[in-house]
This record gives structure tokens, C-alpha cells and sequence, in this order.
């Protein structure tokens, strides 16, 4: 039998919460025999979830939690005073070794910060990275870093290509995985100073294989495998990612419900392309991990569906397997 | 009779030279008694072309230069060795006032540079910036800064925000546009260190309708009117926009041209889609302009055809009878 792994769903956080959250469990221990999930949060309301379904008893476990961290609450504010959310006490088994990661849909904010301050970092490790999948033409890119420390330095951003790395090529299993900087032109000598700051010192990195600059507008084709940025670039690139697909994907529905030859195009066409635009929908690939800390933090979208938790889960038992941390720990690490 | 308008076209750059350059040019003054246009480049290509169509011969002038600055070319270099290139000629003509603006297809960077040290800044003005539109669901947004002036500062941003605020409600005629600053939320405490330092300084502002932080995700539906960020973050934004669009298109037409099905689909709903993808395109908007020099410098896409050069040439009139420069320099001037 496979080693267990022990992993925290936080049942409270997200848009879907608890619903979702349970079911999305449910399926992963009845998925793998592996998984063993805790969920914390209100436990009348798991339970209520839980009635639902079948599944092995001594694989699900309840940790009750009192306190609830709303999607808008202030991050610092909510992790210091709800000591007993779902949150932070899936956190704190974490932190203590009784889980080996924690998958939460909730507060972003709240997630980042719990990260480091509860989990914490590895030693040598100077920021943690939320490090997002994004679909692309050819399948998937890694963007790190996308999290809430802005204004990151150049060595931050040579860790976050070299954590990058591993985890694209441990975890999602992309050989040699290619590493771009997000630049605004080829040459190395464009940029700004951050950027022609990193350039070199990325070029210097024998552990990666660094391609050199990346321009946006290549981005969605997949130019590369990992995507690097600093934070405010990142959150830029992810939301208008979104901003721009939805928007046109909009704009093609109503002009496909324009007239009646239109909608009998539509009916035509509709199978293919709901598949073809499932691909570029990045959920599927799970959460985005924070990478850098003692144990994994994921951090899937606040509009997270069962089949996103489950793989999100599933994600969470390839890292321990692949052993990433140590793996970051060896690479990165302060004794290195 | 209006007052006439003198536009240089640099007939030697872009993708499309000279042909689509010049139609462009031919079309704008068949089009408007208003405009005179000096082509600059090889005299006999230009001639050539000019020899297919019927147009009148007072308003249409060639100057002839040797030199021709390729679209791969160093700027800087390009600027300063290129004494007799078309764009050179044609921004030294605006200098001295014998043109009121030009329009280019070429080399991006080599506009920039060329505007700067050619053109020259009008005195107050601490950086120019470059201001293309982006379509959005429900029209445009002027997206500011794009240039090549890396690493702002928060003063930079704040006369962006203005001169974008003038030039979208003066020559796009939006009413008391709304201006917005790119960031990754929308509370003011977020933000990275410039953001942080411009949000309060723009709010200060009295001569334009700032609304706070625009996430990027919102902004391809539209949400402000003047959309600021330093050109890291805007070259970023714009090309993304670029990127996503044409990857999600070019998917979508893979998903229509799937089987005998789809392509029947695809035959009914076709001008629909066109029309509705149309919208979407940014070059009906005509050209970039470089905001904040003592002449008007225009770049329109280094793809460009007939249509965006006449729309940037036309563009260029309002740009004159609004007295654009005159308001910048009321506004920003250094004796404000």
C-alpha cells in the first residue's frame, strides 16, 4: 500500500463553501486510497454535506472550527483574530505536522498571509510564490509569482524561476521545463531595472533551463513553461487573462444568439466549441500552490467546483511524493 | 474654409510600406479638403504608388530621403546615424514647424526616441508617454503609458493621468472621462510602492474624474476611460490583450472548421461573428499618439493598412483644432 497523505480542506472557504468543498473531498478519498482528508470548519454544517454521500469513514475526519474568514476581510486583521477559523486551524495542523498541506478556497489575502505566518517559510527561502497555472494554446504555463509581496528584488525572482522549475517539471511533469522573464522586448538589453537586473543572474543559473525574455503577447501561445514575474506583473497578467476571456467569449455568445440563422449555427457548433474553450480554462489543472513554505499551501479560486478541490488534492499527493519541499529545501535552502 | 492641416506620413515604415501608407495618405485628402500630407521616403516607390490613383496634386507633397530605418533597428542608433531617413525628415519638419504632426508604421522604438529628441517635450512635461487605444465591450479605453521610458515615477503617472484625461475627452470625446489606475485590488491601501505613492497624489487631482484602482481584469469591460500604469505594466497589458484575442480566436476557428458540421455552423454565423470580432479591433481607433511633445507624433500599428493611416491622419486634425498641445501646456506647463 501507498504512503498516506494527509490533507486539510478548509470546508468554509471559497463561494461554494461548504458544498463543494465536501464534495470535492468525498471524491478524492473514494478517488484513492492514498488520501486521507481533514475538513475543517463548521461541523454540523460538514456533516450535513457529508450525509450525502458514501465514502470510507476513517479517511474523512471533521476538525470543528468556530470562526468563519469572510472573502473581504482585512488578511493581517482576520488570520491574527479568528484563531479558530477553518483557516487557521488547518494551518496550524500543518505547521505542527498532523496534515501535510492544506487546500483553501477562501480569502487569497488571508491564504498568503497564514502561509507564511503559520506555516512559514523554508529556511533560505526568501519569499514564498503563488505560482498559478494558466492555459495556453499547447496546454499549460507556471506564472510566478502572483501573490501580495510586491516589489520583489532580483534574487527573489531567480528563487521563484528555480522553485518554478522543480514543480513544473515534478508535479505537472514537463521535461526541461523552459523559463522565460516576462520583458517588454526580446533583446537583453530592454527592460526595466528589475528586470535587466534578474536577466543576467537567471542566465547564470545552471539548474534551469532559462530561454530569456518573454513577451506578453506570446504568453497564451506557450512559449514557455515557466512564466517569470514579480507580484504586481503577475496579478496584472492572471486577471487580464481572465478579464480578456471572458469578455470575448462574451462577445462571441451574443453573436451567436443574434438571429435565427445564427442560433442554428450555434446549435451546430456548440459541442466543439464548448470543448475547445474547456481547454483554455484554467481550473482544471487545480489549485495554485505557494511554494517556498515548510508544508503546501493551495490556493484554488474562490469559485472553486468539487472537480477542482478533488484535483487540487490529488496535486497535493504528487508534491509529497515528488518531494518537493526537500527537493526546495536542498536547491534553495540556507545550508546550500 | 477650415484651416488646413499639414500631416507628415512616413511613407518608408511599417510592414505595409510604402503602398498602404500611401493609399492612406490619398484616401485621407480625397476624403477632406482640410488635409495636406508629405510623404517622406524613396521618391520613385512613393511615385509609383501615387501613379494608381486620382487625387489633388496641391495637397499631396513628396520629400524625398535615401535612408530607410528598419523595423529591427537599435532606435537610438537608428535616430542618430539616419540623418536622411523618412522619419527623421519628417519629425525634423514637425520641429520646425513646417508640418503640425506625423504619422508612422515603423519602428516603435525609434518613434520614442526620435519624438523626444527631435520633437522635444513640451517644457513642464516630465516624460512623454504613448497612449494607444484598447477596444473594450463597450468601446475604448485609452491605455497610458505603453512607451519605452521604463521605471516611472509617481509625478510621471500623475501627468499621464491628465494629458489622457485631455486628449480622451478632447479628440475620442468622451465626457469627463474616467480615470483609473492599474492595481491588484481595489482598496487604496494595495498596491506596490508606486501605486501606493500615485493613488493619493491623483486623487487630489481636481481637473480629472479619478474612480480609484482598476484591476486588470476589469479592464476589457470596459470600466474607465483612462486606464494609467507605468509602461512596464501598460506594454504588458497591451500586448496580453493582443495575445489572449488572437490565441482564443485562433481556437475558435479551429473549433468551427472541425468536421462537416461545425462548418456548416460556421457559414451561419459567420458576418455575426466578424462583426461582433470586429469591434474588438483596435486599429479603427487610428494611432497611438506621443502625448506631451511640442508637436504631435503619431504610431499606428507597424501592420497598419490604408484605413488606420487615414484614421490617424484625421485624428491628427482634431488633434490640432482642439488645440491638444496648447491645453497640455495650459495644464502641465512648467509656468502653471
Amino acid at each position: 500500500m501507498s504512503e498516506m497523505i494527509r490533507v486539510v480542506v478548509d470546508a468554509m472557504g471559497g463561494d461554494n463553501a461548504p458544498g463543494e468543498l465536501v464534495k470535492g473531498a468525498v471524491d478524492a478519498v473514494n478517488g484513492r486510497e492514498s488520501i486521507h482528508v481533514i475538513l475543517t470548519g463548521r461541523k454540523e454544517a460538514i456533516e450535513g454535506e457529508l450525509s450525502k454521500y458514501t465514502y470510507p469513514k476513517d479517511r474523512v475526519e471533521i476538525v470543528h472550527c468556530e470562526d468563519v474568514i469572510e472573502t473581504a476581510e482585512p488578511p493581517v486583521n482576520a488570520i491574527r483574530s479568528k484563531k479558530d477559523s477553518s483557516l487557521v486551524v488547518g494551518m496550524q495542523m500543518v505547521k505542527r505536522g498532523e496534515a501535510d498541506a492544506i487546500v483553501s478556497a477562501g480569502n487569497s489575502g488571508a491564504v498568503l498571509v497564514g502561509g507564511q505566518a503559520i506555516v512559514g517559510r523554508i529556511r533560505g527561502v526568501e519569499r514564498p510564490a503563488l505560482a498559478p497555472v494558466i492555459p495556453t494554446e499547447k496546454g499549460m504555463s507556471l506564472l510566478i509569482d502572483c501573490g501580495a509581496n510586491v516589489d520583489a528584488r532580483a534574487p527573489h525572482l531567480v528563487q521563484f524561476a528555480r522553485m518554478g522549475s522543480i514543480y513544473m517539471e515534478k508535479v505537472l511533469g514537463v521535461k526541461n521545463p523552459r523559463v522565460g522573464i516576462v520583458n517588454i522586448g526580446a533583446e537583453e538589453e530592454k527592460g526595466n531595472a528589475l528586470v535587466k537586473e534578474t536577466f543576467p543572474l537567471l542566465k547564470a543559473c545552471t539548474d534551469i533551463n532559462f530561454i530569456g525574455s518573454v513577451e506578453a503577447r506570446d504568453i497564451p501561445a506557450g512559449v514557455c513553461d515557466v512564466i517569470v514575474c514579480e507580484a504586481f506583473v503577475g496579478n496584472v497578467i492572471l486577471k487580464l487573462y481572465e478579464g480578456v476571456g471572458s469578455t470575448l467569449i462574451h462577445m462571441v455568445k451574443g453573436a451567436l444568439m443574434k438571429n435565427t440563422k445564427t442560433k442554428i449555427g450555434a446549435a451546430l457548433i456548440h459541442s466543439s466549441l464548448k470543448e475547445t474553450l474547456k481547454a483554455f480554462d484554467g481550473s482544471q489543472y487545480g489549485g495554485a500552490p505557494l511554494l517556498g513554505l515548510k508544508g503546501l499551501v493551495v490556493k484554488t479560486h474562490g469559485s472553486s467546483k468539487a472537480q477542482e478541490v478533488t484535483t487540487s488534492i490529488y496535486q497535493c499527493e504528487l508534491f509529497k511524493k515528488q518531494k518537493i519541499n526537500e527537493i526546495i529545501k536542498e536547491n534553495l535552502g540556507e545550508n546550500n
